[in-house]
């Protein structure tokens, strides 16, 4: 049984560790910190929880976990982790951007296990990668696997409202983002930094652009990214390459079917499709943004951190509709 | 031409007074006044008019004009009124509900032309009805106009998110409210006082409860009440009698087919429909609850203070889907 | 290990079983059956599986299995009894509403465990409860219980997409219903039956109308009722007497806020929530339609058959959003 | 006052034409065709005109309009044309894709007004331009009219379910749609063959691709295309560019805040926006799919043919919300 610590127990990501931890057959939840919401029941904040557990919010106590889940926010994990002197043994898994770029050279594991499986097994610290970034790297990596990324890459990716968090703003208000879409942080968005040192990792001579464009869209959950590409793989091949690449990773799959962002909501899964056009290669990644795209993939690494099986707790119901 | 000042310029009933007055041919808009946003283009605001008009906010100038739209919020024309002296001649509508219960005895009209028709054309001060109100008010005048009120009232009203302004709340983010519903004041609403006196005003013996009980829908625009009670009326008398009562009201119709709330969505109409089961009449009503629920009856209100025919400028093009 | 069957496997309640059972640790998936996609991938037409199971739909081998899960739609239980012969063991849970009414004199059992617990635990057909009748039998059995239903009981229902079906019609097309709602079969819908049959098991003197509105609701999973009628219990009393009634039953909760409906989405929980008016007991009741509603309860039931615990399988992660 | 036909009256197009010309001051509508419907209301197929219009669905009479609306479907437009011997004196509009590719080589012009508004107002057959057509050109136009577009032109765009029409099929159906979006003919699809055409009358040796991924979006109407390619214009001198080019066309805006597509929902306008990123000029282009994407643009071409002010009847409140 691997003893688990929460910190900013409140927000969008912890909620959903919540979610997945309560039913994890080898998970116990010591404690769920959180500054504001200090003493009152979990299930106050993260409603759907009612019924399910009467955990409270508490203060933290570092000596009783073997795991410390950090959900604070970006930014504040490196004040974190200045200001408190964790006990030696506990593994931390940030969900922040802190530690992603150049993690290694801090110290900390880019927690993504479709490239760093076995790192990830033997780290003490991992940094959780970003959700833009894991749908588009694993629509990616085989080709920088293979050195095939040669021209500019062209993606836009469509994000659910869960990905800009619970503060309450203009563009999160219901009223502006029923039935609406925007662009947002075009060919600048933060994640690029993350997605290119991937794609380098596997690909070190890669030197042209990825060209991103993100869409805020208007459903709670989910990210679809359309990507494309030259590549001299024909159809078949490019397929035959996926699968053999994601061959030992249980969350990846490729369809034979153009996939909609719903049939992986509230799964941990990733579900690519491809198509050839001309000298293009066109890869569609969808992800539940908070799930692969955060929590589901934080509770990944803490399996692989602690030799458990990859999937274990993972095995989510989708919720189809 | 009529001259047209708008005050709490910046809010949705603002907004969607803009959106009519603009297009009608015998409004003047003389200024748009907003404390936090003058100076600064209407059309950054109500983002929907970039490309319609060039107004910008405003201080106000009522020596300008002929009336004077308050859209300022619940419980600030009081202090308004108080604080402004406005001239004699220019007329008010007051959207907010400062001054609809006992309006009267403020020397206000309640400004539902389906029951004050001939007193708001000789009104110098109009409290504009709430949008629950006027959808439910519409279901039960024909009633209440026989004295065929001799039970409690039911009613079920769901509505939409713009009902509770532009403020950023937990109850208005996106991620809480899409595919969501709930129940806000059950029984308890504020607008059961103006309901209860408008009913009163047909049917002074009425001595029941009328049941309410609000949900927040998650849709942008309308509301839905389903109303039933007692009644004698066969299904055939009832549409006949109500179809009596409205014939001279142009934004009601009586429909032989129920209804769904997005037939009605950017026009200033009221569907009503029918049905009997048993000794119980059904009621369904819906509007828009920004347009006859709110700005869109505003201008009704207008219209009939200065002698134009009711629908000028009302013809709205429905949105459809 | 109890080896399970499904008929009428490509429509919605099948489908939720099996995103269920393909995690459930005690339930082996022996065959689906689908006469229309026999020898095709499951996750073709349950999309959301692609990744979860390699299963294909497949003909019915009675023998093989200890029960069977019928959901070939209403009114095809019967025929598809008489016409076929399942060996006696096998035990059946069919999700029509074929057997609903009266079932006792049909040799089944109605399978809402919050009633008949001891029942289904000795049974061997199961008809399994209707979506509206589940919300709003556990927001009245409680009362029933106590034989406090005096007067007329006042419902309106509101429900997701999903209970009408996956049939395309006009009133499932996205274009109409999407930021719409509407009411249908008002005071006529068919669960009514199923619905004052478990009052009166409870109470049978129970003599009064309930009177039932259903709504179309724009979202696809959940059922919210709001449920009021006269009661002289204090708030105090009846949040304790539905405490009690509740106790042993691990799926209803009584909470202390006002529930909406997506707090209860994807998983097998039924919210409930008390205030008092006046005279008046107001209950709110939040399911899913296709978990508590439909196929959660018939695997609830199914544990119950086999005597295993209540919540095996069912332990599952909300959507939260 | 023009006379206006229309046949395939029961479609969307049909309808959304109707919800534009009950209002239009210079229009008469003598008869909207449907042959499935022929004697029933109008408002029993189009429910949001209901109260507003009391037409029946009728039997064509060439002889007595000024123009044709053709809202048959695609590929239906050719055979009614072989099939009817309409009078000269009658001129069209087809909605449909049948005479776009090569319009003019078939006796038509293609009626996009921004680029061809002289032709249209001296041509007696228009086909109407396709919705992701419009909305993309207009994105276009001003830097093919400079020769500008010498590299492959990205472009996503993702559209609302009413450009699918009414017909209900598995992926118009509520329960699958909602919360969802998904890709279909990627590089593929038919619209291509009209924007290659367009750009290619401005600047004849464009010979790079037009890259073009169509999302179907979670929303009724709308589309918004992100469109980039290489373009040695500063962001200023784009900006003067696409103003200049538009000065004369009503419909058209440069906005200096990114759209959201929304704004533009129930109005026949198309707002720009732009910006550069590196050598990449990105245009970001919103339009309403029914409205400037079809009959809202087929009014437009009326006027025109007619004389009149290009905006007549098209000063359309927007839905805003």
């Amino acid at each position: 049984m691997v003893n688990v610590g929460i910190i900013g127990g409140a927000g969008y990501t912890a909620g959903e560790l919540l979610r997945i931890l309560i039913w994890h057959p080898q998970a116990n939840i010591s404690f769920v910190q959180s500054t504001s919401h200090m003493g009152h029941p979990v299930s106050d904040v993260h409603r759907d929880l009612f019924g399910d557990t009467d955990l409270s919010f508490s203060e933290a106590d570092y000596k009783a976990i073997d795991v410390l889940f950090i959900c604070s926010g970006h930014g504040k994990t490196k004040l974190f982790l200045k200001e408190n002197n964790l006990p030696e043994a506990v593994k931390i898994i940030d969900l922040s951007t802190d530690f992603r770029p150049k993690a290694n050279e801090k110290g900390f594991v880019y927690g993504l296990p479709e490239i760093n499986k076995a790192k990830i097994a033997n780290a003490d610290k991992i940094a959780n990668p970003g959700c833009f970034a894991t749908c588009i790297e694993l629509g990616l990596l085989p080709l920088a696997n293979e050195s095939k990324l040669k021209e500019e890459v062209h993606v836009t990716a469509i994000t659910g409202s869960t990905g800009a968090g619970q503060n309450p703003t203009s563009t999160s208000h219901f009223s502006w983002k029923n039935n609406n879409v925007s662009v947002y942080k075009a060919f600048t968005h933060q994640h690029l930094a993350e997605i290119t040192e991937t794609v380098l990792q596997l690909q070190p001579n890669f030197d042209k652009e990825i060209n991103f464009i993100p869409v805020r869209g208007n459903f709670s959950r989910g990210i679809m990214a359309t990507i494309y590409t030259d590549c001299d793989w024909s159809a078949e091949e490019a397929v035959e390459k996926y699968k053999t690449y994601y061959k030992n990773h249980p969350f990846v799959s490729i369809s034979n079917i153009s996939p909609d962002v719903k049939q992986v909501v509230n799964t941990n899964k990733c579900v690519l499709y491809l198509e050839k056009h001309g000298s293009k290669l066109m890869i569609i990644s969808v992800i539940d943004n908070l799930l692969k795209g955060a929590s589901g993939q934080a509770v990944q690494n803490m399996n692989l951190l602690f030799g458990m099986p990859e999937i274990l707790g993972l095995g989510l119901k989708p919720v189809g509709f």
